[in-house]
């Protein structure tokens, strides 16, 4: 029960982008970065996907990082009018935003001569204070300032942004998970589980539900930071199932969407 | 500039589920209410996906209804002890969870005679005053108390749930898009599209930069309420571009995932 006493480290994220909420562009961000942050002993505590308009970006930023050990943003800083997320992230610490030195110098020797437009020159604008966050893919940078990470909306520079921070995290043990399908109905199996989740504070045990060809059954989803108490609370699920005569199927699907 | 005058409806969604934050489900509810409620005339303001534990629930629903004309939950319905969206719905409102006697004979109706379990008589929970949305694909109901709008996680039941609510709700005039493909690199492209977003307040002017074979390009999306605005957005738009001796493309894919 190690996981329990350990103090857990939390993140939350701030997608900022009008395209997620009008429905026009999926996020891909949060999964990864969920599951990024899980490896490294960190659990992602709450997201919040936001307009690209300052007011909303400065005030979840702002509830999130007094709260949450690390927050991260994705999205909004590129060199377009739209992009308004260093802007707010300033005005949320409440300091000026400047060009940075070595942002400058990077761009300046990634485009041609007099290529450093003003409109390039704004992607290298970091509120006083943060350092950068390198970007191998396509130069501009992202930035930290205090427990924040501004990173790109896109994925693929987003990721490699990830890699170029890893190392000022600090994060706990590593949330550990497995599953076990249960060809019964949900309703029919609430009971038993309860009980076994009752009996076990220091695990997560999630049900999911799911139809396959017009049968229903569960994903039950185990989750902790020591590996005995998932096995333990494994064991004693698949029991409780085969009590009612059904056996267990074993790991399940890892990328099914439902839930109720 | 119709859009500029008429106030614009509002909603946000508020996604419950641990396993959206752990990175094991991708969301898929997000996406599809903003669609459908764009196409209502309904703007998706923000959304918050928050951890399967009541304070996260409760405050985050009573920070957005305040807000907002409108709020969707997705997810904690179910009858398992991790579903808790009702009873955290209820605290949210200050009123006691009550059994709906409709959801009941609903339910009574639904199951084998002696079927209604404690577990499955949970899903019959509704905070007072709450009415109930009918589900024609598994009978347990979701809710509506206020402007709140309690509805399943796995997505073909919150589907349903929606369009048995929809007459319940007021819309404006629905937001209209158009985009517009650039293949040119965002960062050339900025300045004349920041000028063309200056001068036209009413609409809302995106761009998300994107590869292709190692090529860059933008979709400049354009939203507004008044097709005349956007017919007037995107010839500007176009016009900018065959200034720079770059040919538009016409209409952009709609699934892309690019954005900085």
């Amino acid at each position: 029960m190690v996981g329990k006493k350990e103090r857990q480290v939390t993140a939350a994220l701030v997608v900022i982008g009008d395209e997620i909420l009008s429905g026009r562009t999926r996020d891909a961000n949060l999964a990864y970065l969920a599951t990024w942050l899980n490896a490294r002993g960190i659990g992602l505590g709450e997201a919040r996907i936001v307009p690209d308009r300052m007011a909303a970006i400065i005030e979840a930023v702002n509830a999130l990082r007094a709260r949450f050990d690390y927050v991260f943003t994705t999205g909004g800083i590129g060199p377009t009018h739209d992009d308004i997320t260093a802007q707010a992230i300033a005005d949320a610490f409440g300091v000026p935003l400047e060009e940075h030195p070595d942002a400058i110098a990077l761009l300046s020797a990634h485009y041609p001569p007099g290529g450093l437009t003003p409109a390039r020159r704004r992607m290298a604008r970091v509120p006083k204070g943060g350092t950068l966050i390198d970007n191998p893919v396509s130069i501009a940078p992202g930035f930290q300032i205090g427990n924040v990470f501004v990173l790109a909306g896109v994925p693929e520079i987003m990721r490699v942004m990830l890699d170029s921070l890893a190392h000022r995290l600090v994060g706990g043990a590593p949330m550990q998970a497995a599953t076990l399908e249960i060809p019964m109905p949900e309703s029919a199996f609430a009971e038993p589980l309860a009980e076994i989740a009752a009996a076990r504070p220091a695990v997560a045990i999630g049900s999911y539900p799911y139809y396959r060809k017009g049968r229903p059954g569960i994903h039950v989803v185990v989750r902790a930071t020591d590996p005995a108490a998932i096995t333990d609370a494994i064991d004693a699920v698949a029991a409780a199932a085969r009590k009612m005569g059904v056996e267990p199927l074993g790991e399940g699907q890892k990328d099914d969407t439902a839930e109720d």
